[in-house]
């Protein structure tokens, strides 16, 4: 397939560029936005950013963090539009996740979605990379809920990122076993962050994941709340989590 | 009953000063370190540290702490040795602890004893403050294991303590009535940590005293690992938490 990337627009805002892109792989058309430091050169940490189910590429909590990461420590970030999601979405089309509660068919469906997204993810990393101001450097993920779905059977199959934040998904009876493989695979340093109160599933389903990880490093947060009702201090604590581990591999490379 | 303290023995050593005293309060005699940066004039915050069972008050993670924070802060910090433990132990006598696994009468000696241990913190609490490079300021708890059975209801019955980091300790049948209420009672914002594979606890007993706190600020971070296994970024963590909330507290006294 043909692959290209095509940079549409361009903004710098208080230090931070933002730059919107179209990534072409044969039929398939992926938005993403890319965060870089104004006027920057030469290779720096890159951080994904996968968003949640029902979000976009631009949600708040997207923005706020890419920003953040920019602003505080030089690195650059990325997001992209999961399948049906943000300017993907089709209008007047049921979601798929809504559909999936109901049908054997929309379960499968949303299985070969995901696993599209992991692709999509891929390319979307080497059009990255081949950039002056990103480069080959130390690569992280962070993504929860719907951004975890796609996140561990991405993170576990792509050599190039070396640590994720995940959470908000548990291990359960109806976990696909890719997704399950995934979880064993993992080797990489992970932040796994939860909601005590969440609607969506149990800490114990949740816990499960985390035991499950294979990662010898790895530490969970729990927070009081519903699945939206994360603190903002987690941020702070994946940014923390993404210097700890990044910043040691950049020294470990030079 | 009467009540003093001597100061003993002063060294600065990189930028730290560390003073050894005594607490006299009637026939109880306290010892106890606090340590403030070099040549610091001016009220402070303070960070009291409750070391866990047969440790004590100059064991290398409450020193570690101790030193972080003042040198990495300029904050005050202070431990001291809990009844039976470090120059309070009676040599030859067997831990009270271990005893305690045995018989009634040990649990019950032994929770007299955590009674005692809160006194005595307010009492060194009181001391500290009325030093000019300590004074008023805001006052965080660090405690866990034993350091939460005594810290939990010190923190609870003591206003001025504002933040607290706790854990590796649980909820079970046997927690006594005074603990129980005060985890209820508690308001304060916590940092609660907790080791997955802690041989002295299970994860469920973690969790119930967890949710039976009652800040509605509270956050849990838990790591795989035995009961001294806990990671040493969770020192860093907790600093974090303490800068959180007791530079709030600085902000809004000023």
């Amino acid at each position: 397939v043909d692959i290209g990337i095509d940079f549409s627009e361009s903004v710098s805002e208080r230090g931070v560029t933002e730059r919107r892109f179209d990534l072409t792989a044969g039929e398939t058309l992926v938005p993403g936005i890319l965060w870089t430091p104004e006027d920057a050169t030469g290779p720096r940490p890159l951080i994904l950013l996968g968003h949640g189910g029902s979000q976009h590429k631009r949600i708040p909590n997207v923005l706020g963090m890419a920003r953040s990461f920019v602003r505080h420590r030089g690195w650059a970030a990325m997001a992209i539009d999961a399948p049906g999601h943000g300017e993907r979405r089709v209008p007047g089309e049921e979601p798929l996740l809504a559909r999936a509660e109901r049908t054997p068919e929309a379960v499968r469906e949303m299985g070969q979605r995901f696993k599209r997204a992991v692709g999509e993810w891929k390319l979307a990393l080497d059009a990255a990379q081949q950039l002056d101001d990103v480069g080959p450097g130390a690569v992280g993920y962070w993504g929860v809920s719907m951004g975890t779905l796609i996140g561990l059977p991405f993170v576990a199959s792509e050599p190039r990122i070396r640590c994720a934040v995940l959470g908000l998904a548990g291990l359960r009876e109806n976990s696909g076993k890719r997704f399950t493989q995934s979880a064993h695979d993992l080797r990489v340093p992970v932040l796994f962050v939860y909601q005590r109160d969440d609607e969506l599933g149990t800490i114990e389903q949740g816990l499960a994941l985390f035991d499950a990880l294979g990662s010898p490093d790895k530490t969970m947060h729990v927070n009081p709340g519903k699945h939206v009702e994360m603190p903002l201090f987690e941020r702070e604590a994946a940014e923390t989590f993404f210097a700890r581990h990044l910043l040691a591999e950049a020294a470990r490379a030079s």
